[in-house]
């Protein structure tokens, strides 16, 4: 087992409730990872569509933040909107007991297909980018404590930053809005599909290129699953084109070490811009 | 009053429901087209975090779609998640009367801002496309009937294909994954925001600049509002990059008559490809 197996697991559903425990070891200053909850609810969907007897994998999800979770048992309430022949809908609310009463952390909707039919054959896909290798690029362990000291999960994960996206760690952001780089867990997880909702969201935001270096809240997260990656490193790049009004789009890729997209994502998120003038 | 605020007026609520219209003017085939049915729910969460003493405009949505809809009364039922002094989160279900019974037919969650907040100042944004003027655009009333003949939006929409995207009208398409264009209303509706959400995916599928001419069906669709369009023609633009177990990603940017970016949408949606050989 991982630890990011442990974080993962979910308790047989009893009642429509299925639950979990958020360790701490995933927090991002006060609050538990976004992505943590987003594999979380992921999972919880795709658990009660295949008990119902549909389909097992999410390919389709969007989450919807309500509230920060902390460390400690986190409860799943998923419900099954539709059982389709090749997709199913589901939605989830991600709950944590706050002083005798549940506080709702997240609310997602999701898709929930069989990838093994939903990933062959590949007709045309976005390549990886040009990059050097993880040995040659800058780990975030590297980094200033000012800006990774409380980032618990980054003890966990092991991610390599591109050189030439790395400006941002030595005040020099490169102001393109772009990170590229690789990740693995420390104790080298096999990737699974189960992890991507995560993945999708464990770079630091592509807003720190931009020398915007503050917290970089969600506002909406959606995110596709395309395939089962293959075992080895994973290779991620997130842009922003469209900034305004202190909010700016994030997209993700993910490809697996053959070379496959396997998963992409967008979010709406805020960004407090430094005080250039803006163009 | 235009067609399109007509099909767009809701009632005041009334015990947290609030109903409209369907009319057949807005079909694709046999059902109503899914922009509508998007900025009828995004319209229904906007009205009731308002009412709440909220925010008044959607900025963020994502729509799961689970049935067919039909001419005829709709309903629809917000339900308000969380009101935040910047943003608040709502879900929404909008369904239709089947033989005495309600049936759902898109599930949607959303986020409520206020645009005069979150449009200015724009730091960067992706430029229009270049393309030429309305006028020497090829208007979709020119394509051939088997295309559109069923699809009765296109009388109310005046939508003009940049003629070096517009190949898939005389099956010829570029294979680059990419449609372009200008879209007004026939009747001149002054362009909101409250339209948008409908324009996103108002436009033929992208997959028909890949030979592939059937119905793409959406699995998933999530849009951002970025700022009140200014009057004249919007500017659009498709894209896709990957393509594999019948499965795309639409990518879809709206400009207003300024250049200004008012929206943003990525879409999962189901195609059939041609049976070339896959790359």
């Amino acid at each position: 087992m991982s630890e990011l197996s442990d974080v993962l697991a979910l308790s047989d559903p009893a009642d429509g409730v299925t639950r979990g425990h958020l360790t701490p070891g995933w927090l991002i200053g006060g609050a538990i990872n976004g992505g943590i909850l987003m594999a979380l609810g992921a999972k919880a969907m795709a658990q009660a569509v295949s008990a119902g007897g549909g389909q097992r994998d999410v390919v389709a999800f969007s989450a919807y933040f309500l509230s920060a979770s902390e460390p400690g048992p986190v409860e799943l309430r998923p419900d099954v909107l539709r059982v389709g022949r090749n997709f199913s809908t589901a939605q989830v609310s991600v709950l944590q007991d706050v002083a005798g009463s549940p506080v709702e952390r997240v609310r997602m909707l999701g898709t929930v297909a069989d990838l093994a039919a939903t990933s062959e054959p590949v007709h045309r896909q976005q390549p990886p980018p040009s990059m050097p290798p993880p040995d040659e690029c800058i780990p975030t362990s590297m980094a200033p404590k000012e800006l990774v000291g409380s980032i618990a999960i980054l003890q966990r994960l092991d991610i390599r930053i591109d050189p030439a996206t790395a400006g941002f760690g030595m005040g020099a952001p490169s102001g393109e809005g772009e990170l590229r780089g690789w990740l693995r867990t420390v104790d080298d997880h096999v990737p699974d599909a189960a992890m991507l909702p995560f993945v999708l969201d464990a770079f630091p935001p592509v807003s720190f290129d931009l020398g915007a270096m503050g917290w970089a809240p969600t506002i909406e997260f959606s995110g596709h699953v395309r395939a089962v990656p293959a075992p080895g490193w994973l290779q991620i790049r997130l842009t922003t084109t469209n900034v305004s009004g202190g909010l700016l789009e994030e997209d993700c890729v993910v490809w697996d070490s053959t070379g496959r997209v396997v998963a992409q994502s967008r979010q709406l998120a805020g960004v407090r811009m430094p005080s250039a003038p803006p163009a």
